[in-house]
């Protein structure tokens, strides 16, 4: 059972996540809680290194960060504890979550389950820091964004048990994001695959890691609200029993910027060193498209997130003289709206149909990517609502009203 | 190089406190430092605990407190690190402090400096929490109040230091409290053993535990102000340099209060039941006087801690009827002043001495107990200013004017 920092934001919602966790026990199930920092913490402790200094070293951050979770651990097993049930937690690094040493984003390499095992053997809800790990020389690492779900995940496996549970302040993966499209439905049942390319395309309910990990080592997850007891997303292996619908989810991501750089000779190569150069500076490139060459100069755009705008600059300064080209220009105004279904596999002119559909409600396509399972145009920003909404009617995926 | 917590309190004396650190690093010498949660943290994350529940687990509360510690190392590190000087930061657990598991109170049981050596020798200054180490099996321990001091000794002693600078609010100890005796000196050097008879009669500078250790290992301790860098007082193995006073310190304590056990039977065996019983309640029992016995019973006083009250009153209305005592009383109305010095040994008459000049100042002495190289009276609380200073001019002890 997974609760992020807003789920244990105060000492009373802290309370309430140790009454589900023992609700749960005394229904009879072995418990292994994780959390996150309580509410802002993290960003507090932000805070405070950078009004040290403008760019902390990634390992002291981490050894920064890692205090929020486990002020949180020691604060839910005391509360656990005062209703009389035994409970004990752990910090990443005492569990053995052995990530490597990229500090920040560490990755998990793997996970010695003993020590939950023993303490669950021993009665115990057992409640384990999120976020966090060590090295395998004990230095203590984060996992970045979404690391938390990737604890529980991960633990989950570890231990074998039987659902990892993921409370959220939304009750579930929808159709489409329920601000834009009021009559989006929540989903009962999705693969890993949708999931990721949900994920990847701007449904930020649960962090692609998190699901990578669920669907390599057959997890199954359950996405729920934590505010209410009804059922949320299941998130699994594909099997007969999930909604055979062509298209399962409209997303969008208003997060991306696309850069375009114009003049570029046309040599071979030329695009290696530019993606190369960019990927060195650790810029997320999202879609890439080539235009044709016009007298022997063509100009390429790509997206990346918004915040590796500036990586993205510094790094293009360097290389834009090198190949020869003759400028560079950035549009954040733009936003990636995507089909994801495992249907679209099966089904061709599902792209012919979004054209016609996004044509009909005046809206431009600028870039293309597909995937065998999604399909993702970038658009201007004003007409994201409209175009979510026309294709989420289109696909069929209204509620009745 | 230890700092507590005033010393880095904000991100301003964070910095300052780098300075220092690299200020002693620049001159040419290997710098560890052990640093204290900043100002009043842990008493914000006892109060958070508190909030959960009235009676937090030990265990809970060790894993909630050690992250204040974590983060001012961190901090530290980074404050280090900005001004372009290699620094590392390290937990108890991590530089292999291991305690028993007497949670919030753990002893340090063993040490393995090889990472601190190893940190030293790629040139970094290292900075370790104080406070706190793991047990054997790697759950987190505090070491409870003065923690950090001992953490400083114990890592001066593992990694050979030629001295355990302890930083303070105030520049060193003192042949009384200035405050009470305007005219005290600061004392050059001290033998431990007067350090240790000093700070368990109420001399706070430096914690009696860290004392115990620095001499057990040879440490020397340096114990000086963090605001100025003039040279504080030296705590070593006595030797020819110290100057030869009869008396060193005259030292007092207000924190304590006396229980009267009135109508003890005076059989052998009655007080030994009375104080294993407040030893198995964890009081702190300090002098002991029972009065002459008159028609087969006596009273039987003791002084404890305030903050033991409590605990000492349970385990008293539990024994008392068992011995067939009459009644008990409380006195917390009380001070203990203290003569100090290794001179003591060898000059027979300074308890004449104190109890001609007490009774000149017209203080009435009630219990009396003695060690080889000290001598402590308990008065009535408000004489203890009166008597404080009578004595510090009679031992010679007054700064000229």
């Amino acid at each position: 059972m997974k609760f992020g920092g807003t789920s244990v934001a105060s000492v009373q919602r802290m309370r309430a996540v140790a009454d589900r966790l023992i609700a749960r026990r005394t229904a009879g199930d072995e418990v292994v809680a994780v959390v996150s920092a309580m509410g802002k913490v993290t960003d507090e402790l932000l805070a405070l290194a950078h009004q040290i200094t403008p760019h902390p070293s990634m390992r002291e951050l981490d050894m920064l960060l890692a205090t929020g979770e486990q002020s949180s651990i020691a604060l839910l097993a005391m509360a656990v504890q005062a209703a009389g049930i035994p409970a004990i937690s752990f910090t990443g690094s005492q569990v053995g979550i052995v990530t490597d040493s990229v500090y920040s984003k560490a990755k998990i390499l793997q996970l010695d389950a003993a020590r939950v095992m023993d303490a669950l053997a021993q009665h115990n809800i057992v409640i384990v820091a999120g976020f966090q790990g060590r090295t395998a020389d004990g230095q203590i690492t984060t996992l970045g964004r979404g690391g938390s779900d990737t604890t529980a995940v991960a633990l989950a496996a570890g231990v074998g048990a039987d659902v990892c549970e993921i409370y959220t302040d939304v009750d579930g993966v929808y159709t489409a994001d329920p601000r834009i499209v009021p009559r989006a439905r929540k989903i009962r049942r999705v693969s890993y695959e949708e999931m990721l390319e949900m994920a990847a395309s701007g449904a930020d309910v649960l962090s692609m890691r998190s699901v990578e990990f669920a669907r390599n080592y057959g997890v199954t997850i359950h996405c729920r609200s934590s505010f209410t007891d009804q059922p949320g997303t299941i998130v699994k292996e594909a099997d007969s029993l999930m909604e055979d619908a062509i298209v399962s989810a409209v997303t969008s991501d208003t997060s991306e910027a696309k850069i375009t750089i114009r003049g570029v000779p046309d040599h071979p190569g030329v695009a290696a060193r530019v993606f190369s150069t960019l990927a060195g500076a650790n810029v997320n490139v999202d879609m890439i498209i080539q235009n044709i060459s016009e007298d022997g100069q063509t100009d390429i755009s790509f997206t990346a997130p918004e915040t590796d705008l500036h990586r993205a600059g510094g790094a293009l300064e360097a290389v834009i003289s090198g190949i020869g080209a003759r400028t560079w220009t950035i549009d954040d105004n733009i936003a990636k709206i995507s089909l994801v279904g495992a249907g679209m596999k099966t089904h061709p002119g599902i792209t012919a149909r979004m054209f016609k559909v996004l044509a009909a409600a005046g809206v431009n396509i600028d870039l293309i990517s597909t995937s065998p399972i999604r399909l993702s145009c970038i658009i201007a920003q004003p007409q994201v609502e409209v175009a979510v909404r026309a294709l989420h009617t289109e696909f069929g995926l209204d509620a009745s009203a």
